[in-house]
């Protein structure tokens, strides 16, 4: 294969423009050679001819049926995912898609199997994996320096609420937020779940219980090397992107605290002040976005395992699932409920 | 009154030496004029006459029918506590009783019930309240500036393993551990739990499991005031006694970490290195046992509330029970089940 | 003008290439037009093809004849800025150049009036500025919130030494490091410097003695509005590049610390171990070096001024000249025995 | 020799007392017998009642003459120390004295020249060495993990302004506050110093000027082992005792910040909010104060040496002239001059 990977990207919404930036800009091994978004419009073709893309339609199709393209980017809404990995792999695309891949456990099944049956790679976008505090945490565990993970801990709020009319449609903060936790604490743990137990609330005032969801949750979990584990969510911090986490293993602990804006500390006669941390993903993950797309091409250029591939992609929905059977049903649920 | 209180103390034993000498040194308005201690024996003679105590016995009662005697510290061993308690109230003393009263709720009912009918105040050494740094995030929570709790975390972990012959009449994690946990998140919520949900394990490998005890716990709690709340416990840390406690609340958070023995970083080419946690509640709630002296005896004095009273002696003993419960039987259970 | 700015870049070492890619990938107001470097070999023409460049000659008067550029990065050795920088303005063009633009004060008054002459715009790089920790503390001075300033510390310290051949013809300490540090004082006190006192050693046993030079140096500075400073450098920290900048004024002190590889805390029974700072400047300054490319952009663009001009390319030389006087002589010198 | 050191005070005003105090409640080997203090009232009266001390008087010799007495604590006003120091020698007492013992050289000397024909020990009340945070680093730096020191960094700033009052007689910065800190470089480098070079300005408008003194300071220092040295020092730093300190040393740094009254930190749209320094000595040095009481006494128990000597007492004095005299003369002051 040549020394880089041509991509096509299926989307070009807030997501898409992201990994579009990076690709071209961040990525030398990538080289974006065409984009499909149904809702293609001037913003969009301004967008694309700014980063010198000139091929550019509002049709899917054009994508897979492009031979030059190696591998594509999904990056539609989520409940077109699994459509797009399995058109894409049909078409012999290597595929990177955003998570979720889908919110039913058998549509992504299939859309997996449609990828192993092409031989193809597929990468779901877990990005919290390539961020250096976290991965830290993940590569001292992973080390066995600590000795066996005991405690896995993750802290995971986002700054501020959505829209309600977001939440509507969001599937619930199991389904919409705490996935990368449940990813999270798979990565730490190096470990299956086996059961979840959830408790949520909705305190903020802000109408989540209308929609049957809530604003803040805590999910125990037991992992099948016996660890336990924690995640606890708020949908607005208000103080900005708050991502901690930690493992507590045999020999001892570890921990990250969060990114901040900048290492400032102001002291007066009134208090000593110190700055917030990174605002959102955009600011805390960004050079994580690059590194996933760096080692999806590089995991193609050298025909190696992609970092976060099919099982990852399926079992954080069906952890979501349990938790949000669990708070419905206000009792631990196992794994083997939902995976038969 | 006059300006002191006459204390004496019932139990020469670790806990009782280290009020005993507080009391002496470092609370003005105590005096400690009897010592009585079933177990007395040179050495514990020799540590009270260093400390100018000439009045000791073996006998209790010594202690009840002093009539110079104001107050009595309770620092026996831990079955003992409750008939302590009663004793000293039938004999008009105020008390001051170490944690917890009994593990049997009804004998912490009559106990209450003894002083209460006596008149005289009863407070319980749930020692942590006293600590700068919790109290902090108690002070900044309940002044209101936060908002309303929405999340209460307690991280607490020992330092090491105690021997498995202390294991075996410990009574088990929660109701030796954690209770100390549950005395927190009431503090820190200002609210009562309804309902609590645990999970443990014993991984350590050092033999808790033969005890049917575990060495790792986490334990999710539900607030009358609509909060939530979890506890991670281990019985090792071996980095010294993590002891971090932490509210979100509806406009920002409120978070302490540890004390540490001294504030150096080291920076070499191999890494950098700052200091340990203090070591164990020796080192880390030194400060605490002397202030929450100092309260009870201003609290005698003033003849105002103690700070921590009947209901919360009472309480974290429910709240472990419900927790045990919940781990053997593996489904939440609320405190109503308990206290009825 | 276009909302592109036409560059043209001398020089394509380390240096040279830091500005071009950054110019390529992130300063999206840039075009690399041509790259003119005298030592331009095969590898120096991979890179450039690399990143799409194809204009590329080993000629400067390439870049000043073309008539598409706008602007020229000079990246070039040391010796040679002073009279680029003339001849980009007698083209016509506008210069970024590297520091120092001469170690000749009289050279650099030259370059600076050709530039003047000419009407073009001149920025030197004095990339810390841009840095975001350094900036906020810039800022919070400048804002007058801590009233005037009082006490200027900047700590800077490489993290190993550099090879003796380097340090042969470096110019010395002085001139060499810490002329990074003379500009970040006048950047933070918002002052001119008036006199410096310098004592230097040379403590390693690197040999840096026998090029007169030194390996650690303190330097206190008095500034125009009555201000004091001190610099303290070591050519070798071993942990990193440790870069940190506090000013103390009148209603308190705003400070900042070192960026770090990760937010990591690992804890065990040896001790606590936390990150080494970023471990030079590529990867410190990586963002502030795209900052001050796109604020060179932006000033031309918008014909507005520049962030760093002409007299902050001059008076960092003056004030190390006295620094190097000063550690010679064994006294303090006053600016003005250098500048008249 | 008994277990108990018998100790007669000079002086109960402000840091008498706190001797007084600590002696009694938190040092076991003391036992403070007598206080004398010419301007004794009944407040001191009742003071020393409270602590149970019933043996006080308004003259000195009250305590010289009792045979019971084998040390004697200096706590009178610093004109008087070295008188004092002179008169316990000849009386046959060891003497602790609190810093510093005269501005006059020769007085220092004649003082340090009596306990030494009189066999008695003399310690100098430097208390800083015994802060759990700048022991620290010496330890480090004296165990040479991190090789020879190259640069000793002070920084030490008062919470708020003193009196003018105070200043007036104060003896100035050098002498008056600095003093502290030439203890501290000489401490933590393990070397004397050689030579100072002192900068100072009044800054915040209080009147400093009005008595030839200043609110602001730096001081270069030069080490006979080679290394440098700078201090930096405020009158008002308004965020509480600012005491840090760092030693740069051959493969690495040690350095402390300052204890804060608590860990908490506090997140919220407006920003992160982290505890204040302590505010003052008092809180900062308590322990510091009572281990260098502990001290005293466990060398005269076993007769070893004193942890803070006669020279301890002598040099700091010299280096405060120095810096003076170089603040005044505008030009680096060697050692040299003063002490011949």
């Amino acid at each position: 294969m040549a020394n880089k990977v041509k991509i096509g990207v299926l989307g070009a919404g807030r997501i898409g423009r992201l990994h579009i930036t990076n690709l071209v800009q961040s990525v030398p091994a990538a080289e974006v050679v065409a984009v499909a978004d149904p809702f293609l419009n001037d913003d969009t073709i301004a967008f694309l001819q700014g980063l010198g893309i000139v091929n550019y339609s509002k049709e899917p199709q054009d994508i897979f049926s492009n031979p030059e393209i190696d591998a594509v980017f999904v990056c539609t809404s989520t409940d077109a995912h699994a459509e797009m990995i399995r058109r894409a792999a049909e078409a012999g695309k290597h595929v990177f898609c955003e998570k979720p891949i889908h919110t039913d456990l058998d549509k992504i099944r299939e859309a997996i199997a449609a990828t192993e049956k092409a031989g193809v790679k597929l990468q779901v976008g877990f990005v919290r994996r390539f961020d250096h505090n976290h991965k830290k945490v993940h590569d001292v565990v992973a080390s066995g320096r600590l000795g066996a993970p005991h405690l896995v801990k993750v802290c995971s709020r986002d700054p501020d609420h959505q829209p309600m009319s977001y939440i509507e449609t969001s599937g619930g903060i199991f389904l919409d937020m705490t996935i990368h936790d449940f990813d999270m604490v798979r990565y730490l743990s190096g470990s299956e779940v086996t059961e979840v137990c959830a408790y949520g609330a909705a305190l903020s005032g802000e109408g989540y219980d209308k929609y049957g969801d809530v604003d803040t949750a805590i999910i125990m979990l037991k992992f099948e090397n016996g660890a336990l584990g924690v995640i606890d969510n708020s949908r607005a911090s208000h103080y900005g992107y708050d991502q901690r986490t930690e493992v507590h293993c045999d020999k001892g602990c570890v921990q990250v605290s969060n990114d901040l804006d900048d290492q400032a500390m102001i002291s007066t006669r009134e208090g000593v002040e110190i700055s917030k941390p990174t605002w959102f993903f955009l600011e805390r993950y960004n050079n994580a976005f690059i590194q996933e797309a760096k080692d999806f091409t590089d995991a193609i250029l050298h025909d190696t395992a992609v970092p976060v591939g099919a099982k990852d992609g399926l079992m954080p929905v069906a952890i979501a699932k349990a938790a949000a059977k669990s708070f419905q049903e206000g009792r631990p649920v196992k794994l083997s409920e939902i995976l038969n």
